[in-house]
């Protein structure tokens, strides 16, 4: 499917599904909103199905590795290999490890969450068990952005389609919700690069340190970010340019997974500040992608609040995570069968005081 | 126990313990502290514990019932009769409701955490399954304190007991992390008054809506506070004086399950405004008490905000909840046990090294 027959699919959440369910959270036995984000979620997602009543117990993360040419300007804290070295222990086994013991392999297993890993072009990693690599569309990562364009536009753009693409897929094995994660060192620079940009905001307060930089390395990284928007100075609104100038295959591919997620009608958990570039990205070429978003925890990267602010997302976590695979998704996964157990299983007033001798007037 | 026995017995986390437990996760494959506050978590449980993996998988909320002679001031936006009910509806059967299905019934079962209620002085609630009625301190509940103490000052001593008690009793049956919440029309009033009372700050912008009010309401709720303060003055020193003068039952037992929880060494998560007036005087009582202490969700309770910072605690979660009941703390038990898998299941860096041919070199 291309970008704008996606775009063009794109429906919004179903009226009469959050009426009904809205109607249902009201009459619940709590005072109106008192369960605050655990209702909201389970009206959107209503909307989102077209029914009051959800479960969502075929959840899948998908989990793209790239690299980053950006890298060679020195603004990651960890050497680029430890890009192919962590998709492999993610896949496992490796060492003595017997199978994927990372920390996204953890969290996935704790949630009931299938795990997929994608490697869309992740410098020396071969072809093994466990890893999709039927995708790799820059072999050795992107182009190093502070000299030249990241990507060519026709892969942005294919990027972009693989996302919804895969999206898809999933949609057709049966997956009710799914995450998306990345791994790829170094790219909280293009991730803070694409939301600068999209937000016309070269703003090097945006810059966060990532992983962790020494203070002389975190400054290089901003300049080295706002400089490249300079040369580049991609257009604000056009998401597909920012990709292709100072973006990831990650970036793009996650951008891709959002507006998959609202062309499948299917819930979709954000992580941090790299899904957050992606996110705002796709809600700047389908507004209506944004509905179907669920922000997990807030990241520490300064540029990750700009773009929640600016789609309007709240994160329902705060715990200073910055490790990346996507590892909230998993987490948030849980909150929300929290949000849907309350919608399913709750009673309501009207269950307690119109039948059977309850004595009880809870709804005087 | 006594106050005073319980206080002598709270020991501090387990230096080595914790040492251990820091030095397995900062070998853990991802760099270090990304996990955030679920790598702190699983390292104070460690220190609570005395070992490094732990799995808390015998679950208990503990929910204390009682009324607050202060609503005659109008400070609730429910009857106060609704207190009666809910305990009952926790209880279940009612009306044609089978089980419990309110909302910390329906968020207990997903965390597989058992759920006991008490009663210490619900108006008119009669004993019947389901709710343990050999603790009804005060009958009628609290006397209304904008004119007279809530409670004398040694029933005010006996529900902290109580609470130290009630934990005792559910270490003796195994149970490994407990949760506590509350119901009881008006009790935000109480609450803000204690946490005001102990902070010294009996500043109107502490107090807010509750479970909801209307302005007018609103502004006489804090009305009565400031003006009881002014009318009790209790020593911010003295917190079973404060207890006393402006607390609740609810309020008094939870501050004894805090101070249990430390004596017990038992990971005790909080919930909302209620429990942060609790766990504020428990920590005057013991400042060794908070390291026991986990705090669930960011109240909307501007009061919860003032004990929270006074106490160093930071909430996991941002769900604009304020049904009470405890229901924050289901939510992160769960947080708990992803905390614990990190520990537990993660891969280490000298697991991948050192055998069997790995050709990777994710150390150097």
């Amino acid at each position: 499917m291309t970008i704008e027959e996606c775009i063009k699919k794109i429906r919004p959440l179903d009226g009469d599904a959050v009426r009904a369910a809205q109607e249902r959270q009201d009459g619940l036995l709590k005072p109106r909103g008192s369960l605050g984000e655990l209702e909201g979620l389970s009206v959107r997602i209503a909307g989102i199905t077209g029914q009051i009543r959800n479960t969502l117990s075929k959840k899948i993360h998908l989990l793209f590795g790239s690299d980053h040419g950006i890298c060679d300007e020195g603004v990651s804290g960890s050497p680029q290999y430890f890009t192919r070295v962590l998709m492999e222990l993610y896949a496992g086994p490796a060492g003595n490890l017997p199978e994927g013991q990372c920390g996204i392999n953890v969290l996935c297993r704790r949630a009931g969450a299938d795990l997929r890993l994608y490697d869309l072009g992740v410098k020396g990693l071969t072809p093994r068990p466990g890893i999709d690599s039927r995708h790799r569309l820059m072999p050795e990562g992107t182009a190093n952005f502070a000299k030249t364009r990241a990507m060519p536009p026709e892969t942005a753009r294919a990027a972009v389609e693989l996302g919804v693409h895969l999206v898809e897929e999933v949609k057709g094995e049966g997956y009710q919700i799914i995450g998306a994660g990345e791994v790829g060192m170094g790219n909280t620079a293009p991730a803070a690069a694409c939301i600068m940009a999209a937000l016309d905001r070269p703003d090097p307060g945006l810059v966060g340190r990532g992983g962790g930089l020494t203070d002389t390395a975190f400054a290089n990284k901003k300049r080295v970010i706002v400089e490249a928007l300079r040369l580049h100075h991609p257009a604000p609104d056009d998401p597909l340019e920012i990709l292709s100038c100072v973006g990831g295959l990650d970036i793009a591919a996650m951008t891709g997974v959002y507006l998959g997620a609202a062309v499948c009608r299917l819930p979709v958990i954000l992580d941090g500040a790299i899904s957050a570039a992606a996110a705002l990205l796709a809600s700047r070429l389908a507004p209506g992608a944004k509905d179907f978003m669920i922000a997990s925890h807030r990241s520490a990267e300064p540029a990750y609040a700009a773009a929640a602010e600016a789609m309007g997302l709240v994160p329902l976590l705060t715990l200073r995570m910055r490790l990346g695979e996507g590892t909230g998704c998993p987490l948030a996964m849980q909150l929300v069968d929290d949000a849907l157990a309350v919608m399913n299983e709750m009673g309501s007033f009207s269950e307690v005081s119109l039948e059977s001798g309850y004595r009880g007037e809870l709804k005087a």
